[in-house]
């Protein structure tokens, strides 16, 4: 197709009106459909109908040191959890608590923690003027909303497709004493499905931070979670605590998991994995803050598996689910966006999403016109901290939601909100 | 039996030998038995198995307002949950927020975050010079230890039958706005089993804090714990959320309850109740900590349960199995120690506990004692801020996990190792 820059202006304008009449088609279906949220769909909470028997009545109780998981105690989590996730992790059981259902909430109470209390023995984050934190961007919402609940200064990093621009992160982090922390979802990240690169890892494991009590948030929510079967097309990711240890700074992250989006996003298992340090530091706030969390799912959550393995597996048939999702929202993008100059996507190995970028001063129009259509799409500048896109350019694309029809009808409408509102931005630009 | 301090000191010299032979006889036995927390036993747990058959993999998953149970979402509880803890809790279903599964993590994130942010607009509690807390003594070790963490002046306030000194805490209340909070558990109290007097609750409601945010943090942990049948021997206790409303301070209370000891307590539902003021308050933070709590193990409760009648059935069964050992527990007490001045005891008609205080200064070498014989109890000073009973006397009893057989036999001990030590220290003193 020819791009929208080399067109004249009647070409264009035909090009609009060419949209126009298309947008009104979609308005008059009366859609409803939501590429929102990173949601699995029912056919991925179906794949774990089986964690519901897993623990019946007859089932023994008990984990394997003999601790009736019905009962209170066990502070960081049965032994054979810890295996299973460490396993999943790429960590030691002896390196990993595990805690509730989310890892978001992991994650809150570890900057909360810091700001009470501070990281071991330094000062609480509560005491100091500022605190600085490296946002890489476009990123995940909820991570931003964290630190801008806390009111942390929030630093935007430029993402690339090997991580974030490290020398940046490096010049700020050697060079600032306020800047405490990083957000990084480092493998399949939220939004683009980018990887760090080995490179990008081992920077981050040898950055010299200012702070004694700067830490890297490293939220590894889709460590396992490839699209493709073929080990030709998964990343891989250089596992982050080994890193840190090798190069001599075993403290320097926090390590975040869950099973959120391997069996149930509401009722899952979050994890963290950190330095002996670190784990002794947090033990102390965590033995104040509870007795112990839910054992029965812990132990469920390891007869459903099995082991490590049996995850795998059980993660081949996710991505069997959602594999055609992605393929169909990007086979949608190629037909009708490709050669036109007014949008670039990206193609991930895995994940939950696709990072498209608009025009700049477009990704709120095409959102609005979208959902006038009946299709609501993660709000645009959602992947910003405050949801202030400077670009306006941003928008995340969740495929894994809506059934397959549903999401192709979707993906055509958002190309043709794509093509309506940057040929209207041309147009009133000429 | 004769009063120790009306005993000879040839007498006491005896009864002291006497003393030093029985104890002998139990150090022989090679003991290894545990009152120490107020751990369910397996008896009781087996009561909730079906717990574990409430949903299986062909149940429906769904609420009822057809929220599937196993996605993302739902921060504040699914509808049918909220109304079965809203009938235990004697609170509307709209006052209410279900959480994870403990009620001590709930109270710690609610002191957490007035501590970061502040209560409904005042200066966040980390921003102040002092914070003082009002710890009813003696009381629960894990409530203190909150407290403890978070670095607030501790003062102790008596307890009576009836509740807290009402004086001493209206007085404190309202006369210093650092005063920011009181721990309390209403009904069957840790440790003495005490129920709070209507008037009590009155004045509670009534109170009149120099502080804005002043806040009761009503544990009500042991609600519908009753020990009897029969509705005479229930303790009754005034609706603490209707009481402020009427006082006209809807917003003056926090109160807190689980399904810990209900159900399993490591895999139970904690909940609070409050105002609406409150729970806009509370939901600007917990927004950003999770996406929402393990509606499955919501769901898994109401279909258990079915309705707070049937939670009540369920606790009638509770009670059936532990009355007996609070019934042993107090028989072996009346049999050995009535009348001999040394020691004084609760008779509480619910909840986990009795509370018995020892001659000042006995209570550490008692617990001591009887762990060298084999029995773990609470450690002498638990019930008390910092671990410290300034008396040296209180000692908090947990009849409720031993079976039946080595209870008794842990109480006789117990009552051996407090004549012992007793007449221990009153020769000493002659």
């Amino acid at each position: 197709m020819k791009s929208y820059r080399e067109m004249t202006k009647e070409e264009l304008q035909q090009e609009y009106e060419a949209m126009k009449q298309e947008y009104r088609k979609f308005q008059g279906m009366s859609l409803n459909l939501n590429m929102a949220r990173g949601k699995p769909c029912k056919e991925q909470l179906d794949l774990s109908l089986g964690l519901m028997d897993a623990l019946n009545s007859d089932a023994d109780m008990c984990s394997e040191d003999g601790t009736d998981c019905r009962n209170y105690g066990v502070l960081t989590g049965i032994p054979e959890c810890k295996r299973l996730i460490g396993d999943m992790m790429e960590n030691d059981p002896d390196n990993i608590i595990i805690f509730g259902n989310s890892s978001l909430n992991v994650m809150f109470d570890m900057v909360s923690r810091a700001y009470s209390h501070g990281i071991m023995g330094n000062t609480p984050w509560c005491k100091l003027d500022k605190v600085k934190w490296l946002c890489p961007v476009p990123g995940y919402d909820r991570h931003f909303r964290i630190t801008e609940y806390f009111g942390f200064e929030m630093i935007t990093v430029p993402m690339t497709p090997q991580g974030p621009d490290m020398d940046m992160v490096e010049e700020l982090v050697s060079s600032d004493p306020a800047v405490k922390g990083i957000w990084c979802v480092p493998k399949y990240s939220n939004p683009q499905g980018y990887s760090y690169s080995d490179e990008t890892v081992l920077r981050f494991a040898n950055l010299k931070p200012a702070a004694p009590d700067f830490r890297i948030f490293w939220d590894n929510a889709y460590g396992v979670h490839h699209l493709y079967p073929d080990p030709a097309k998964q990343d891989h990711l250089i596992e982050i605590l080994g890193a840190c240890k090798a190069a001599g700074h075993p403290d320097l992250v926090y390590k975040f998991a869950s099973t959120s989006k391997i069996t149930f996003p509401g009722s899952g298992i979050a994890a963290m994995a950190t330095s002996e340090n670190n784990l002794t530091d947090i033990k102390k706030t965590l033995t104040c803050q509870t007795i112990g969390h839910d054992k029965l799912n812990q132990l469920r959550h390891v007869r459903f598996f099995g082991d490590f393995a049996g995850m795998q597996r059980h993660m081949q048939k996710q991505a069997d689910i959602i594999r055609p999702k992605f393929e169909a929202v990007e086979e949608i993008f190629d037909k009708n966006l490709s050669g036109l100059d007014i949008g670039t996507w990206t193609k991930p190995n895995g994940g939950y999403f696709i990072s498209f970028d608009a025009m700049d001063g477009c990704a709120k129009e095409i959102v609005d016109k979208a959902k006038k259509a009946g299709v609501t799409l993660t709000g645009a500048g959602a992947t910003w901290p405050y949801g202030k896109d400077p670009h306006d350019s941003n928008i995340r694309i969740a495929p894994t939601y809506p059934p397959l029809s549903d999401l192709r009808t979707a993906a055509e409408l958002f190309t043709i909100c794509v093509r309506l509102v940057s040929a209207e931005k041309l147009l009133q630009e000429m």
